[in-house]
Order: C-alpha cells, then sequence, then structure tokens
C-alpha cells in the first residue's frame, strides 16, 4: 500500500495520553484560579474575517496568518482567515455584544490560536494561549492592573516552578523620558534595545544606544533608568532622582505605585512570590500604553516570561469610536509546556490515567466487576474494566501500563464478597468489601 | 471612521458569557463521565495534511473542507487543511503512535471541527464534538461496544432532558438480508431508505423500495425487517422468524444479543433510560460494519439523536496494513446546544459567573476585602471584587448582573468583623464573620 506520512505537521504539539492529561491539568489550573477571581469564560471563534484579523496588525502577522480557502460549498467563506491570537477577536466581541455585557468585563479565553510562522525550536504554529482581561468602557480603574497581575501569578503556581518573580513597569516611565530628552523620534528604538537588554552584554546596548546618535548625557540617564529595580520603596526615589518633569512620566510614577502597593495587598503575604519594580521590562509591543508585567521563576530564567502583559488604552479602537481601556496578559501554555518537557519538569507518575482497572476472572463475574466500577466511579475515581480473551497476566500487564490500582474479581471474591485492590506501583494488596 | 461589520461569521456559534458557561458545563460534565469509564483525553492538530484528511473521504466532504493557504513564512504549509471531524486525525495519531499506546485504546477527543458546508439553520461550520472511540490491535471483544453506548449515554443525562432511549442494531444484519435477498446491488440505497424510514409516511418508504425494482416478497421482508423493535427477547424471536440462514446476518444476531445483554448490565437497572434494540437505525455512514446506536429524549424526538455511533472493522487501513478495529461515538454539542436554547431547555438562572461580590466602601476597605475574597475562593467560590470611584448603588447593580450573593465591606463591618452577606435574588442577608 501506498506509504502516507502520519507525523503530524511540523510545529504542531501532539502529545501522547499521559502528557495530554498533564497538559490538561495545567489548563484546568489556570482556568479554575481565573475562575475562582471571577473572570467569564468565552470562545470565539478560530475563523473570522481577514478585515477584522488585519485591521491593526501588520509586519509579521499579514506574513504567518493562515488564511482559508473559499470551499466549494460556503459562499461566503472568500477572505477568511484562522485567528493569531485572542484579543482582536476580544475587540470584535466586545463591540458586537457591549450591551449584553457589564462592565467591567472580566472575561478569559483559553484556546488555539494560528501563526505560520519559519519553524523554531520551541515555538509553535497552533499553539494553546490561556488569556485573561479586563475592559472597562470609557474607564477602568488601576486597581484592575493589579488584578489581572495577581490572577495570572495564582495561576502559574501550580506550575513545577518555585521562586516566582514578577517584575512590574509601566511604559508611562520610559515614554514620559524619552519626550523629557526629546528623543521621540528614537521612542521605538529606544524601546527594543530596552526590551532586549538583559539577552545581550552591557556595552551592546550602549552601542545600539550611541549608533542611535544619541549624546553621552541622555545614554547615562536611559542606562541610570534601565537599572532601577526593586521594591516600590527603593525604586521610588531612584526614579525621582532623574529630576524629569514631565507629566507622563510623573503619571507612570504615581501608577506603578498604585500597582506595586495593591499588588502587596493582594499577593504580597506570600513568600514564594517576589513583587518587583523594574524598568527592563518594557514588553516590545507598542499596544501596551501603561502598566506591563512579565513573572519569571528564579531557578530557571532561561525559561523566559511565565506570563506577560499590560494595559493598553483602547482595546477597540479599529471596529468603533466607543472607548475600551483594558488590561490583559497571557499563558503561552504550549510553549511552556514544551520547555518544562525539555527540562524533565514534567512529573509523569502522577499521570496514569485511570484509578482502578477492575478485571473479571470469568464472564460469571462481568455483572459484578461492573456494579463495583459504578460505584467506584461515584466516588470520582477512573475506573476501567478489562474484559478480553487474553490470559489474566496480560490483562495485569495491560492494567498496569494504565492504572495506579488493580482488583481481580474471580468466583471466591463473588461468594466472598470481598476483594483485593493491588497497588501496581509497589505491589501493596489491601481487602475491601462490595 | 469606517464602519467594520464585527458579528461573527455566519455558521459559527459565538454565546454570551452566560450561555457559554452553561455550554462549558455539559462539555465538562461529559468529559468527567468519559473520564470515569477510563478513556483517556488526546489533542490532535486543527491543521493536518490535506492528503492524510482527504484520504478516505470523497463527496460533501472535499466541498467542505477547508484549505489553508500557504503563509509567506512557512514554506512546508502547502497543502494542509482544517479537520472535518476527530475520527481521521485519530487515524493517523494511532498509528504514529503504536508503539507507545496501550490497546485497547479508549480516547476520547473534544474539541472544534469544521465544514464549509451551505447555510443551513442549526448546522455549524464550526461545532464541537465530543467523541469517545476504543481502539484494538487485530481484535476488540464486542464488549466494548456496549462499553461506548454506556459511556456515551451516561454522559448525556446531564442534558435537560428526561426519558431517554437508546436504539441499538447491528449492520451486519441488515446486510446479511440484502445478501440473502441478492440485492447486494441495491444494498447502499437500501440502507438509505431504511436510514430516512422514519423522517417519511410508510408509502414513501415502501414506493421507493419499489423505484429500486424490488418484488413483492422482497418488500414484505424488507418492510417486516424494519419494524422489527422491542427488548432483546422480543426481537430476537422476529428476527429469527425471518429465516434468513445468511451467515453475515447469524453473526449479527448474536452480536446484537451480546451488546443488548450487556447494555442491561451496565445501565439496565436504570429506570430513566431505556434500551431497545430497533432495526429503523443504520447510521448513513458506509463506515460502520457492526453495532450502531442512536440516542433519543422521549419527549423530544424532534431534538434527533442526543449521541449516535457504531463499530468500524478497520480504523486506519488508508493509512497502514495492521488491523485497528474500533467502536466509536459522537456528540454534537454544538448543534445540541443551539437546540437545547431553542426549545428553552437552558437554564439560565444557575448560570451566573461570580458567587460573591465583594464591595470595599472605600479604599480603607480594600485590604480586608481582598483577603475576605482569598478567603472565599479558597471554599471553591468565584469571587469578584468590585473597585471603582462609582456610587455604591452602582456597584451593586453591577453586582446583580454578575453574582449570586453580595458583601459591602465598610468601616462598620472592619470594626466589628462581622459582614452581611446578601443573596441578591431574594434580598435575604446572612451576617458572618471574618
Amino acid at each position: 500500500m501506498k506509504k502516507i506520512n502520519t507525523a503530524p505537521l511540523g510545529g504542531m504539539q501532539e502529545l501522547l495520553p499521559n502528557l495530554q492529561s498533564e497538559f490538561d491539568r495545567f489548563k484546568n489550573g489556570f482556568l479554575n484560579e481565573f475562575h475562582a477571581h471571577g473572570f467569564q469564560s468565552i470562545e470565539t471563534p478560530t475563523i473570522d474575517r481577514t478585515e477584522i484579523l488585519l485591521a491593526k496588525a501588520g509586519g509579521d502577522t499579514e506574513k504567518q496568518i493562515y488564511k482559508v480557502v473559499k470551499t466549494t460549498e460556503d459562499a461566503e467563506s472568500a477572505d477568511q482567515a484562522l485567528r493569531f491570537d485572542h484579543t482582536v477577536p476580544l475587540a470584535r466581541y466586545v463591540v458586537e455584544h457591549e450591551s449584553d455585557l457589564a462592565f467591567p468585563f472580566k472575561v478569559t479565553q483559553i484556546g488555539r490560536n494560528f501563526r505560520g510562522e519559519r519553524p523554531q525550536k520551541g515555538r509553535y504554529r497552533e499553539f494553546y494561549q490561556c488569556d485573561v482581561d479586563i475592559i472597562g468602557r470609557n474607564s477602568l480603574p488601576i486597581y484592575y492592573d493589579a488584578e489581572v497581575i495577581a490572577t495570572l501569578v495564582e495561576a502559574v503556581k501550580i506550575l513545577p516552578l518555585s521562586n516566582l518573580v514578577v517584575r512590574v513597569s509601566n511604559r508611562k516611565l520610559l515614554g514620559g523620558l524619552i519626550s523629557s530628552l526629546e528623543l521621540e523620534g528614537n521612542a521605538e528604538d529606544i524601546f527594543s534595545i530596552i526590551d532586549h537588554a538583559e539577552k545581550v552584554p552591557r556595552e551592546k546596548t550602549i552601542s545600539a544606544l550611541q549608533e542611535l546618535g544619541l549624546n553621552e548625557e541622555d545614554i547615562v540617564k536611559i542606562t541610570t533608568f534601565m537599572n532601577i529595580s526593586g521594591s516600590i520603596d527603593e525604586v521610588r526615589p531612584q526614579l525621582e532622582a532623574l529630576d524629569c518633569s514631565n507629566e507622563q512620566f510623573k503619571t507612570g510614577v504615581i501608577e506603578l505605585t498604585e500597582v506595586m502597593k495593591l499588588l502587596e495587598l493582594k499577593i504580597g503575604q506570600n513568600d514564594s512570590i517576589q513583587v518587583e519594580a523594574d524598568m527592563l521590562i518594557v514588553r516590545g509591543l507598542d499596544y501596551y500604553t501603561g502598566t506591563v508585567f512579565e513573572t519569571f521563576a528564579n531557578g530557571h530564567r532561561e525559561i523566559g516570561s511565565l506570563c506577560s502583559g499590560g494595559r493598553y488604552e483602547n482595546l477597540a479602537s479599529n471596529y468603533t469610536d466607543q472607548k475600551f481601556p483594558g488590561v490583559g496578559g497571557s499563558i503561552g501554555l504550549t510553549r511552556l509546556f514544551w520547555i518544562l518537557q525539555n527540562y524533565q519538569l514534567i512529573n509523569l507518575a502522577e499521570a496514569k490515567p485511570i484509578d482502578v482497572c477492575v478485571i473479571p476472572f470469568s464472564n460469571n463475574e462481568l455483572a459484578l466487576s461492573e456494579e463495583l466500577a459504578n460505584d467506584l466511579r461515584k466516588t470520582e475515581q477512573k475506573v476501567d474494566v478489562i474484559v478480553s480473551n487474553k490470559k489474566l497476566g496480560d490483562r495485569l500487564k495491560y492494567a498496569s501500563k494504565i492504572a495506579n490500582f488493580a482488583t481481580v474479581i474471580g468466583e471466591n471474591e463473588a461468594k466472598s464478597r470481598k476483594y483485593e485492590l493491588k497497588n501496581l506501583e509497589t505491589g501493596e494488596k489491601e481487602t475491601r468489601s462490595f
């Protein structure tokens, strides 16, 4: 027969069941935390109008978007494409359903997005994003910036990583500083240089700033700014020492202070999470206008940010004149899961899919076995009844692959109304009654 | 500004948060039941090679499949398309990962599939299917036919529908009968006529059989066959009375009897579910080779089948010579949810997204409010803290839109360490301590 390639496409994550189970445990853990914080789930269609999806985008997005071909039967399916993030469909959703929503709208979207980009290790073309957003109508108190950060940080605590640190900044600070130095023309480049500063030697950052034509004094000011980090009480005097009288900068100081104080209230008491103001955090996208944050595991900085996001002035400016300020953040679970696998941080021992395998010795014990299985299921256990004409030994071998416990139900068990539950890991046995 | 159409595309189901919450409750309920029965979750990529997806398909599928356009950045993305069901990617998955799987492989897939078909009421172009399948290697005991049916029926019990009836048949019966009448050339048409018989007057079925050129005697035999239904003890003598000596037919009788007896064991004791053998059930697809079943709610037959499926001889014959017999079934949740909405069977009162809104009277009570919120979250409640500079009345109004309970934390509450929890539906109040 013709040999067909059955591997999944490059850039697609396809997991075996035991890994899938761990993946889902993280995904559901995030979702539970989001719900506990009052975020409501929505799902937007995977396919949308190209006009909607590309209203704001440009550059890479246009090169990566998967357009679909009009099908023979669906005359409307021209000019459609797969969503590449959750934010664009959310903007459409909020405008479309505005009159049915209560604002501030605390919303979570967990689903697959698509970018047909160049193959790169750990980058996926189909990937889960776990997003939370809070959307205001006309205005949105800064309290919600802290709420988004606290919620995401609580969520990533279920990952097998410790010593989390949340690094927070506010883009009004760097924006204001750049204005006060009259470097607006270089703003985009300066944001980008600081965004990458951690990944390159210090000299390279300075030479990059020199290449922009900045004078020594400005470079000192910018590098001094970049190096500011710590608690808000440590950071605030250093920011003030920059002596920047720009209004935007001042607003940035006020907002950062408020967000940091709120985070102290919300997660400050928790020893395992450290919250720091850090001027190196700028988030590449020009999309963000205020608070920005990233989260790292201190023992595994090489993993990169676990979750990140920020404040945006206007969610839906491409579709409406109505103003919807928002703040949001995201966990890139597909990439994160790949990294955790690579660092062998996924504990597969925990991930056996079945709790108990019930094995009827013969067909005579099938009814009793089904009864036991249904009883165990009522106690939220995952139960499989193994029926086959294979030898008992083979059936036990199959059970040990998929389950934590097994029990064989034979004539004796049926008579005595007692059965032995065997731990397939340790071999320990426990006698129970039906 | 240019007005952009923000409605979702035709054929896409986009729900408001309260409906989404009900949708998710069904979806998660199904999944829990599948897991309780030992099915393991997998997820296959949404995008796959067209060659894989269309290996078996033909006809409508080719007209409905969404192919994707090669992106600028991804040279590999030519000849790819969106999956239109879960079975085809499952076949690829089983062949690809065979050596890592334990057989019988009990697997569930819950996800979105895509068909760009003509617009029709209640038909979606993007739709959730909730599938269970059990795949054997070389052979698969008939026990698992009953296991798939019992699992799916347990799952649909969470729907707001009562008096469920599972109708079971076996395609070997009609297949064998057709052979014994030497009508193999008309097999496909006869299957199709019986598949539609319930939806048309009896005369139309008979005239359709006449149009095929069948003689009176054969028509009597076929219509007698199609009218057989009831318990296996009722049905078996009627099948035997057809006096069909064909081997395939006899195997069908044995298999149907065994599946019915097993179902009695598994779900027979449950009053709210009726299991019937019914020769009208044939399932249109030529894909199935043995057991077939559909499930209806007796009070709402017009809803159509809630879940259905059957046995197939060979899952992956297009990709390998290795034999993988399987049995599976599916719940078409997107369509089903649309119907339940239309019949006003979705109870939205249950679906408030937040359990408790905590409202700090002023910023002075914010810390205490956050503390209370975090405590309530530990008891698995969904809690939102409402912070804004709006009036208290406005904040309570917002709370009553999204939550079941609210509490205002002011100076008195902080001093007394007591707060009032108000039921936003009934107005009842309960005093609690921090």
